[in-house]
């Protein structure tokens, strides 16, 4: 069973954690993908050019300007630190954006209607689950090659569009037939936010509206449920919420429909 | 006969000769790779985050912050804007640098004395040739994907390193024994500079020394000549300089031992 396991921006600015899950993956047994983010660079890249950063909705606007930014950071320096680190370890780790062999296609967001004002987004974008080029991914999994992907999609017309890392690792999962593992700081959704060994072991779709109304899952957490909860939709075998520096499903949080 | 075709910043920074040039090299039929440079960007960027970009010798010292640019701006944004306009215009292209699928390796240049001075390079590489992962690159190849290769290499210890990318296309054409294309502004080297059309059609490496005596051949081309005799000596096919936005060899300079 292939892994696709997705690491945040924030593992990746700090040397020692960054180590830390390095060490994990490349000692993971079994078919595995890589998918990362890389949004903490892209805006501290943006601020030292003196473009401010521009979020709606928790989603960058993203201007022809920003797109170079947010290229050069993930595309750029996350997706090859990582697979040079990974190379290091012994993992034969080959970083992909979404044009590269088009491996994964992604639409532009039309402008969406927010507090009655039109709002363009600009080159953002969302994976079309459908565009996921399998074969060649499993060809590579299948060769001993560890897929590394970066959120820079294309929409097969010139254009790379950005889009959310999360939802990449979800939408790739699905194809695959893949376990989702969608790492983050905590070892999983904690029943009580100040005792990290407070993680509830599995949580069902039915269940995230009363976590929502008791205050356990919050703003942050919510899109990750929404994402694991579409991938088991679109096809994944299981999907878990854990820890980075642990890389452990057995001590985080299994989602189920 | 694979083509290794290596095209510099100037072009990839110039919208109108980069439109051109893809069309002409997606349109080229065959096998072939793509080598790109970058370093344009690379020190626009430096300059605008307040680094003034170092040469000596023509070589940019690196360190770490500077790698980190640098890395953007090729293995990022160039690499990826490449790809997506070549997908877009039906060229399966493929996107990598070095530590890829560790398909090139460099080893990290020693302090030169220079003046009497010794010059520590920072994270700056001489590729290895015998790292090459010519079976790699061939089984893409032969699936009809097109490598698109950025000068960014490693070392394998996880570090990565910046190369020329005239030195990289040598290196690959010569490990493939493919043909190697060192595309520039000129239609190839010139008898008279300010004629376009006097352009020499072959040089032997004998004749080196005296075109540069007459200054036929002068610093900037120097050592694009040493690079394809190298890789003639290492067993690349054939050698040309020539232009990029015509990318036809017949217009061109051929090489020959």
């Amino acid at each position: 069973m292939i892994k696709v396991v997705k690491v945040g921006g924030h593992v990746l600015d700090d040397p020692a954690q960054l180590e830390t899950f390095c060490q994990g993956f490349a000692a993971l047994e079994g078919p595995k993908v890589l998918v990362h983010g890389g949004g903490a660079l892209a805006s501290r890249l943006q601020r030292s050019l003196g473009q401010e950063p521009i979020r709606i909705a928790g989603r960058r606007v993203t201007d022809a300007e920003t797109l170079q930014v947010v290229t050069m950071a993930c595309a750029g320096w996350s997706n090859k630190q990582l697979v040079s680190l990974l190379q290091a370890k012994g993992c034969n780790a080959l970083g992909l954006s979404g044009c590269d062999a088009n491996v994964v296609c992604a639409r532009k967001r039309p402008p969406l209607t927010i507090d009655g004002k039109a709002i363009d987004f600009g080159y953002v974008g969302d994976v079309t689950p459908a565009s996921v080029r399998v074969s060649f991914l499993k060809s590579l999994v299948d060769a001993g090659i560890v897929p590394v992907l970066s959120p820079i999609n294309h929409d097969g017309a010139g254009n790379l569009l950005n889009t959310n890392a999360d939802t990449m690792a979800a939408s790739v999962a699905a194809a695959l037939g893949a376990e989702l593992w969608l790492t983050f700081e905590k070892k999983g959704v904690l029943s009580d936010v100040n005792d990290e060994d407070s993680v509830i072991s599995c949580i069902s779709k039915a269940d995230v509206a009363a976590l929502q109304e008791a205050g356990i899952v919050a703003d942050g957490m919510l899109p990750k449920l929404e994402n694991a909860f579409k991938a088991l939709e679109g096809g994944a075998s299981r999907a878990f919420v854990l820890q980075a520096t642990l890389l452990d499903p057995q001590t985080g949080t299994e989602l189920f429909l």
